[in-house]
């Protein structure tokens, strides 16, 4: 006789083996964490004695569930906005988690997941968020299996201010939790678009450094395969795969669209795919090609996404809705059967998250994540024998969460009789619905800020973060566009002349997204200074900080754009500002290369208000802190090149150079 | 003080009238079956006394939901089989349903089907399926509202030997249960592609002449829309309305493929929809242009569809389903949002049912309907207020089916505390269970039979149902040539020559569906007896009925038809028939017209086994017994026409004529 811990029996035990094994009725035999045996019932009792035996009469005995994507804290943020355009919905979110998310948000947000995934017989999920840290402690004293991604991006989050800190983060997190028995750390670059080619190359040596897996997004959505064609020239997954994505245990969120040969590249990387039915809907983005994907061989799981875009953490309504769904991608009611539907929750999920020699069946060996479900409901009722695949399709077409009844993990009792054992639920909860007051109140007062209004109509895009910066005031400009025009050091990639009108709206400095709203229009002009072509644009300022260097300023702020499809009139009446400043200028505009970095180089001529001479401005922008700084020092050469004294820097923005000269501030609300 | 019976209070009221209130808290006042009050909790508390008051905390209160479209009964076919193809789906399916659909089979699955529907929130629901009187007896015992539609086939049904039957036995139905409080009888022709012109016209008479509701099937499958094309040469909508649909107080279920100007057709006829999205995702019938209907003004409700195809009766997942997928047919997240779909399953619903001025919303006057929902599960936590629409979000995108707590239907309690209060649920599943096993035995029996072998392998086809047929024997044709190329009451529509090889496979009586399997081969020749097409089908032959007439005879069999796509020697291995027995004939083939009336002629000789002379046939087919009835009386004409002897025709079948010449049987199995 084997002694073991403990079995649990069941009307039928589904292994989800390489066999598809299923045992009616069947057992899994379990000592310490890992499961020793799985077999009919018979010969589990027969050959094994256990410390405790559970019998779950009505029950089916499956691997746990394996989400294989998501986003856990956003619990806390379920429900606060939904049937909106991706960008809307984003920018509502986006001051949100700005605002809130700190390591007890995540921590909270985590326990009401942990909660709401136990009860619904998930035993592994695979995350990406920010104060991932945090998340492991929780997730790893609540009990629960995950791999969780250290989210990194170009642009400053909750828990990173530049993307350099990002990188510090993600391998400090990794370094601490690799080897942990629950938790394997990743590294999350949160997507090709949010990320520059040189984070995307640092995030896959990180990777590869640590030998741990890669979560991040690929081709969720149809316009982000347009900007990739358009700006790299190259589909999303190659793209990936010349930053070196795919040349690591890679986790690729969506890939709703992809093609054959991009499918081909992430089957010959081994990578696995989350595919995330609800969230894919919900958000417009359209319908992964599943079936496809299974036919040429490549690991996919199932995923419910973060709750913010789902709204829920129900792995039996991904099922059901992944199932479904795969019909009518290729019109054909025999995609995606019940059977292969829960392959994908399970081990096939685990395969994805590079952790199937862990969990995701019940063989010999694995670790002990088990989910007992009741089929005695009478949304579930009656049961049939006569076809062998009925088990599959009773638990993916007609079970509910709710009928799990008791959940194991790594061999430790999670749920037993519908009652969490490792999470204090009404604690959480109690916790969760004064988090949600307080963003409720943060959200109303918000609601005309002009950062919102500006997402409400026309959407926002995020610009870099960092700018450089020099402004030096000259009396002629002819030396210096001589030097611009034929200096070998400085290659020209760009010219353009231009009269730009901006209209600075100013509403004070209570919302650090929005301190200055600029409209600004660009007429462009030939060289007889005919205008031909004209451009309106939106920029949301954020609030400035700002450090000098000896020859530059580098700017730091948020900066949104926004396309100018209204009136300048109705802007005014819409944002309703405090105060509102003109600037009017010619401008001259040379994009250059300079030593291998682009640089801008504008040479003003104010005409509203009216000053005399000229402004030569040099600039450059970038989302990286060390990226800046590199350019700040470079600028010094610029200068000297142009035989432009440093201490003629004029070290102001136009608005404030121009402030004594200004005309009076319009009365702004209803001034018409 | 208003007097009442009860008042309900709940932390919010979501009333679904006109302007969308909500009270929060908010309370309910009942008087009977009838809703007498909907206001603040305040309010309602201040202006009326109750002989009982339900107090709800953290419960939502709406009114109960309403299921537009189902089979009720088919709750004991769940999970039978799936993920299959709609005609072998079907073809698994249909002798099920001979076999074992019985009024008591009926009003069980009614039995477990409310149990299920009333846990979920459902208090209406619109039916279609067969001894709808039994449905409806249980219904009104157990009290849901209803609208039951007795189905009207032009096939044999499991409640109608012939079309005749199923019109009376409706209108049987209708007489007993109109005017009933809670049940709506309905006419219910299934589909326009199951019923011919005339039994659709008889329908709507039907349907008209009690002013009841009309409850179809209206373009389904992108099959269906073809096939109304090919043969009517109309789209879908305009021959129902052709047909005289469109005249009723219809409720079309499905509209999955309809044009604009289909959509307008069905609001101008003030039309019910009845949208079932898992339904036809798990068919692959496609997404349903919800969106579009709703814009152009139609009344659309949501349905679950029997529970055979989808596969569970629970509106929370249907809900959630419907708005999701509305995202994807229009690539845009805002269609669909979460109040407008609470509105189709409350509200919609019962206006496309016509039913609207009854139930779907709480109004004063209105019966009282109504479902109380816990809102404090972790998976719909935490709550927020500053989006107005929150509620509706969180009734649709994350609440479950068994979060419904509280269920009244017309003033009556139906659960309370999640017990049911109207049916033993336990002995109906126990009784189901049983049923189970039966029709596992018969399916796991029937496995093999020709019926099935066939279904899985080409799918099937019913044909008519009911074939006159006389036959002469002749020794010189010449005559008769002449009489049907030159009679003036005989009008030619096609003139065909051909070499016709049939092989029947004989497979004993053990199966009603299938006594015989007839592979036939027809060579067609030009007038020089020059071959220049062939066509191979298969018809399997049901047991055969039959009855004499002074000069015909009338037969009345099943007969499936399905093309024969592989080689004589692999049907031949594949159906291992008990005999086979060969006989070739030439043939020439008439369509005629004669009194309006289409009838076939055939001149036949018989080849192998060869006989002298000839044989002339002449046959017509139909759906209807009367129809079959008229034509043999008409035969009669005909033969005088042909100066044939009525004593010379011979009622046998060419199979049974040539017995007596029949070479030897091949041994079937194996013989390659």
């Amino acid at each position: 006789m084997i002694e073991v811990d403990l079995i649990v029996t069941g009307d039928t035990v589904v292994t989800m083996n390489a066999t598809y094994d299923v045992y009616t009725p069947g057992a899994v035999a379990i000592k310490g964490d890992t499961i020793v045996a799985v077999d009919s019932a018979e010969t589990i009792l027969a050959t094994c004695t256990a410390k405790e035996t559970v019998t779950c009469p009505d029950h089916v005995i499956i691997p746990g569930l394996v989400n294989a994507h998501t986003h856990v804290p956003m619990t806390l943020l379920r429900g606060l906005n939904d049937d909106l355009r991706l960008d809307v919905w984003l920018g509502y979110l986006m001051p949100v988690e700005r605002k809130f998310v700190t390591p007890d948000f995540v921590r909270l947000g985590t326990r009401l997941a942990c909660a709401e995934m136990i009860r619904s017989g998930i035993t592994a999920f695979a995350d990406m968020y920010y104060f991932e840290d945090a998340i492991a402690d929780e997730t790893a004293r609540i009990g629960m299996r995950a791999l969780l991604g250290q989210t990194i991006l170009m642009f400053p989050a909750p828990d990173a201010a530049s993307y350099e800190d990002a990188v510090v983060n993600c391998r400090r997190f990794i370094e601490k939790w690799n080897g942990h028995t629950l938790i394997q750390p990743a590294v999350a670059p949160h997507a090709w678009y949010t990320n520059t080619p040189d984070l995307l190359r640092t995030c896959a040596d990180l990777a590869r450094a640590f030998d741990v897996p890669l979560h991040t997004h690929i081709s969720e959505t149809s316009r982000e395969v347009r900007d990739c064609r358009e700006q790299n020239h190259m589909e999303v997954v190659p793209w990936n795969e010349k930053n070196g994505i795919l040349n690591t245990k890679l986790l690729a969120a969506h890939c709703v669209h992809v093609s054959h040969g991009e499918m081909s590249m992430l089957k010959d990387s081994n990578a696995g795919v989350a595919h995330n039915p609800t969230s894919n809907l919900k958000l417009s983005s359209g319908v992964a090609p599943v079936a496809e994907m299974l036919e040429i061989g490549l690991n996919v799981g199932i995923g419910t996404d973060g709750p913010a875009s789902n709204n829920d953490l129900d792995m039996f309504e991904e099922m059901r809705l992944a199932a479904l769904l795969a019909k009518i991608k290729r019109n054909d009611p025999t995609d995606l059967p019940a059977r292969q539907t829960l392959e994908l929750a399970t081990i096939g999920g685990a395969r994805a998250m590079h952790m199937g020699d862990l969990t995701g069946s019940l063989e010999p060996g694995k670790r002990a994540d088990i989910t007992i479900v009741a089929m005695s409901g009478v949304h579930n009722w009656p049961p049939f024998q006569s076809n062998a695949d009925a088990v599959y399709s009773r638990l993916v077409y007609a079970a509910k969460s709710t009928d799990v009844s008791h959940v194991l993990c790594n061999g430790r009792w999670l749920l037993r009789d519908r009652v969490l054992l490792t999470v204090d639920e009404a604690a959480a909860q109690a916790e969760a619905a004064i988090v949600a007051q307080q963003i409720d109140a943060f959200v109303t007062e918000r609601e005309s800020s002009p950062f919102n209004k500006l997402v409400v109509l026309e959407g926002v895009q995020r610009q870099e973060s960092y700018e450089v910066q020099v402004k030096v005031r000259l009396d002629d400009v002819s030396a210096v566009i001589e030097i611009i025009e034929n200096h070998p050091a400085i290659e020209i990639t760009k010219s353009t002349r231009y009269r730009q009108f901006d209209h600075y709206f100013n509403f004070g400095d209570e919302d650090e997204d929005a301190a200055r709203l600029r409209h600004r229009e660009d007429a462009f002009v030939d060289e007889k200074g005919k205008s031909f072509e004209t451009r309106s644009r939106l920029t949301l300022l954020g609030q400035t900080a700002h450090e000098e260097y000896d020859n530059a300023v580098m700017l730091y702020r948020s900066r949104w754009l926004a396309p100018a499809t209204h009136s300048l009139r109705f802007y005014r009446e819409y944002f309703a500002p405090r105060e509102e400043i003109v600037v009017s200028k010619q401008r001259r505009r040379w994009r250059i290369l300079f030593e291998d970095t682009e640089f801008a180089i504008n040479l003003d001529q104010l005409t509203d208000p009216a000053m005399s001479g000229y402004f030569m401005e040099v600039k450059a922008r970038t989302w990286s802190r060390s990226d800046a700084q590199r350019k700040a020092a470079m600028i010094k050469n610029l200068l000297a090149l142009f035989n432009v004294a440093q201490d003629s820097a004029e070290r102001r923005e136009y608005v404030a150079i121009t402030s004594e000269l200004q005309r009076p501030a319009r009365e702004a609300i209803g001034s018409g």
